[in-house]
């Protein structure tokens, strides 16, 4: 993706007061919902520049590369803006727990409907 | 639900200085993620109470029972908080579109990867 074509996808987008967008994470594979994180412009360029999930980091307020550390990075296949063009949606291919916990999604507290079983299945 | 339950989940969840806590809403039967809204504690309980989606608008500044106008109801079939309990999903079974543009879902701006196609399957 060039320079023109991100600057292009960032004028497009609704940033908060603090700079943030919130950025929805689903597995591509499985359907599943991993994470609700959030993106400054920086994160969105460098997640588009290297199609891995880059966040901005609310609790310790830096750049986090998700996988850094752990190694279980996550790769974009896919990006969508909604109507307003403030919230993000990346669709991806993980490697390992997209929770710090160690869960497969962060989404783990179930609150009702343990009946409700979301296990989606791949993309035909 | 009981109000019991519903003050035991209330008490688990961190709503914003604003009083609010971002809600990813998934279609329970495509996998796909329709919106991303906000609900405040009021909205919770609704949604909780009578399993359909209540929001507090931002830009409205009121609450909105999704569906009031359009009749494009969503009833819950599950909900779960993240593990900092600062984000929730909800699985729903919609009647019509979820945008208020008419598109499906609210994320139908791609941004890249169009070549990946998100449909998935319902679960088994």
């Amino acid at each position: 993706m060039t320079e023109t074509e991100i600057t292009a996808i960032l004028s497009q987008l609704k940033f908060d007061d603090q700079g943030l967008i919130p950025a929805i994470v689903q597995d591509a594979v499985t359907g599943r919902v991993l994470t609700l994180a959030y993106m400054n412009r920086e994160a969105v360029r460098r997640s588009l520049t290297e199609r891995q999930t880059w966040f901005w980091s609310r609790s310790r307020q830096k750049m986090w590369h998700k996988g850094e550390t752990s190694g279980n990075t996550q790769e974009i296949l896919r990006a969508e803006s909604d109507c307003d063009g403030d919230a993000l949606l990346v669709y991806v291919q993980k490697q390992g727990p997209a929770c710090h916990t160690g869960n497969d999604s962060c989404f783990f507290n179930n609150l009702f409907g343990a009946e409700f079983q979301p296990d989606f299945r791949p993309p035909s």
